[in-house]
């Protein structure tokens, strides 16, 4: 409306013309309907109100004279019912509807808007999309739409979820004195020695071969962990949360080429507690947000999308008793155990899911830290605990219900010439001397973990495949958009 | 503690007998001295308290009997003062003081620290360490150490300014009632067909010739906003906050191979207006929250570090008048101005961060809106003014002080007839065909726009160069660590 007054004008007006016309503009837009959100509008007390609201169709009922819509804008589950003449009006539709705010005579619903003027803004044909209306479909149908699927009910719902998880997790930090890092997606490291790396370089045939942009390879990172070991020999608290990248060749439902990780450093830490007691905190603090701030959308999942979901997060956040037991005694239950597993259960064996999610039953189903694993099945950053003749380091992951591990984490090997003597071993001192700096100057007991948020998310939710957490799911063969 | 207590057992101990001994340490702490990070005891109450700190010694000053330390731990700008007898302390260690805390005799801070006992945590041998004691290294000396540079004042007020402004654009956002969307940061797309892209393969001989990982070529993304329309589609108000990337084969000072943007989009616009309103209330929303939260890291910018950053924030945001002018306009203002430019200034030219620069100038060093560019200048996304014959896009720039270019927007072009013409002309109809269906199934008008976060940066500190408000800076031939 602005842009067409202004473009009356053959000249540049100046700041006082602009001005009265802006000053006329509002005089003219407080007679105009109050423009709502649909969740504004659910949640306003202001019946009689002369209102607009814009949104898009989800469902469309005939009855008797009248047509009843629901309209939904993303701003909640719940869509706002219109009650309208029997306009022509289809499934999937842009709409923006002006009328009066009144009680709804439904019980479910607290208002309902009875429609002056219906004017749609987007047409949509129903024989081509590929969502029909009154059929609910399932999350493997939906994902073949990547481009459409968010105009579902459990697909705007997850969203929801994530963008509130997202909060959810910054606010804890915050409240708990982190400095967020963004550590580098880009990286000359290869953190884990893990492979499965990718690697980039610029596209296009103008691009020589053999000579890298970065004049050293480089990859995507699979951890900000080593980055954001820099940051905490300044800084007693740091953490970051952003994508990580695995070239795992895998469609499975567990895993992704590309996923989000919350990874925090504590310093000064004096044992393996300090950091579990942040782990634990991060969880419940991160889980009663969501479920507080997005009750009708986690409703939906437990009731309708993942019916078979057996424990409720409540259980498992407002337990004060989660577990804590140590590899060694992990593997003495599995071995006391009845169940036959597919992979091996010696002492110095790594925990499969079948194992975790075992543990995490014979807890009773709750989250269960496992401390101390085998010092050779971890990575050369973890700390000895120099307890011959078994052999441990001080690491700790946490296993939840339905998930198995969620966070993954240890202290880091602060001793000088422990860590020189372990990266020697592997031929890394060179490579690493930057990280050997960092036990030179100032070194401090430290240690830190990092938290799969898809996980944590299909933990929450209770939703079997991580591809249904993740608004563009990356992996082997398939990116779509 | 824990940890040595637990380790006495040779059994797992019963959770009643942890309970016992959690007490009993819990008992012990109550007597210990009150640990305190160095903002805390900066701005505590309780003198006389018997405390105890973690930190980095960031001066040292002997002084007749005694020595008077700086104690740093990055949770403020200011350190804490410690008064302790004549131990040898370097500067660089890390050290834990306890003691009483005491009024300070000097003015310009409120506590110090009577130290009663040291421990070096770990020390650091000033020789080989790159910054020395009473030096004020350059930002550009400091760059050379990206493992050690968080230590230094300057760029450990930088990560908390970073880290705070990423809480304050996450903040608008939310308290605005848009959703965040995780947009992919690997993608099919090349979103503006720009060129200089990075791909994306798995690394290692394995890796067959010729055969992508994803079964088509990948690319890092360049702009989430497509991504981010897609969800406008059901979501009325969207936004993204995360990294780009550009192979760019510079290393100037205004470049990065890497990069934040934060992106939105918000649906049922009805002029640019909507969007320059959300573009300057975030701009000055953030801008007020990081001066606000952070004022003496600002505060450190701007006298020491970059003392010829002329305009002040604060005369930025708080003017409520923010320039409004058309890129006819502008381009008229650059062809009646003195000053000689590089690159041309007819109609139709794209302009170059020196005509930027001057029309802020021109405008009085504020912030300014340049609307209404070439058609044939914007991307085919960018919606057609049909205001021939000019012929123009309905597309904004915020120019802002020092930088030039801050924020680039448009309305998006919703009319399906006018987009598919437009793909046709460049044979992007393939390619393109799900981005059309966004237009065929419940199409409203919208637009976006996205904003530099490191220029951002830059604007308020007053920064010359790019790769000094980013933690790890990656540009061609430059990927430390």
């Amino acid at each position: 409306m602005f842009q067409a007054a202004a473009k009356t004008f053959s000249v540049a007006p100046t700041a006082s013309v602009c001005r009265g016309i802006l000053s006329s503009i509002r005089q003219y837009c407080k007679k105009t309907p109050t423009k709502l959100r649909v969740s504004e509008a659910l949640s306003s007390a202001e019946l009689g109100a002369n209102v607009k609201v814009q949104g898009w169709v989800r469902s469309v009922r005939p009855q008797k004279a009248n047509l009843f819509l629901h309209v939904n804008d993303g701003s909640s589950l719940q869509s706002l019912q219109i009650v309208a003449g029997s306009e022509l009006l289809t499934f999937g539709s842009a709409i923006e509807v002006t009328g009066i705010l009144k009680k709804s005579p439904n019980q479910k619903q607290p208002v309902e808007l009875e429609a002056d003027q219906i004017h749609v803004v987007g047409g949509c044909n129903p024989v081509d999309f590929p969502f029909k209306i009154k059929e609910r479909h399932g999350l493997e149908y939906i994902r073949q739409f990547p481009h459409l699927r968010c105009r579902t009910n459990a697909f705007s719902s997850l969203l929801r979820v994530r963008s509130e998880a997202t909060t959810a997790i910054h606010s804890y930090f915050k409240e708990n004195g982190f400095v967020q890092i963004h550590t580098p997606i880009i990286t000359s490291n290869d953190c884990e020695g893990a492979g499965e790396l990718f690697q980039v370089e610029p596209s296009g045939p103008e691009h020589e071969e053999g000579e890298n942009f970065f004049s050293v390879p480089a990859f995507l990172t699979v951890s900000g962990q080593l980055h954001l070991e820099v940051m905490s020999g300044a800084f007693s608290r740091v953490y970051t949360f952003g994508p990580t990248f695995r070239a795992e060749n895998s469609q499975s439902r567990r895993h992704l080429a590309e996923f989000y990780m919350v990874e925090a450093e504590v310093s000064f830490t004096q044992s393996l507690e300090d950091l579990t007691k942040v782990m634990e905190d991060m969880f419940r603090s991160a889980t009663e947000h969501v479920l507080a701030h997005c009750a009708e959308d986690v409703a939906l999942f437990h009731k309708h999308v993942t019916p078979g979901h057996r424990v409720s997060p409540e259980q498992m956040t407002l337990s004060r008793s989660t577990f804590r037991i140590t590899y060694s005694e992990a593997i003495d239950i599995l071995n006391r155990s009845s169940q036959k597993f597919t992979f091996p259960t010696d002492w110095g064996c790594d925990l499969q899911t079948e194992h975790e999610k075992y543990l995490v039953k014979h807890c009773g189903n709750i989250p269960v830290f496992v401390t101390d694993y085998p010092y050779d099945l971890k990575p050369f950053y973890a700390r000895d605990n120099q307890d011959h003749p078994k052999h441990t380091a001080a690491a700790v992951d946490l296993l939840v219900p339905g998930v198995g591990e969620l966070c993954g984490g240890s202290l880091r090997e602060e001793r000088l010439d422990l860590l020189r003597a372990r990266l020697e071993e592997v031929g890394l001192e060179e490579t690493y001397s930057w990280y050997l700096d960092l036990r030179r100057f100032g070194s401090v007991p430290h240690g830190g973990f990092g938290l799969g948020f898809e996980r944590f998310l299909q933990c929450i939710l209770g939703i079997d495949n991580i591809k249904d957490v993740t608004p563009f799911p990356r992996f082997s063969h398939s990116c779509l958009l």
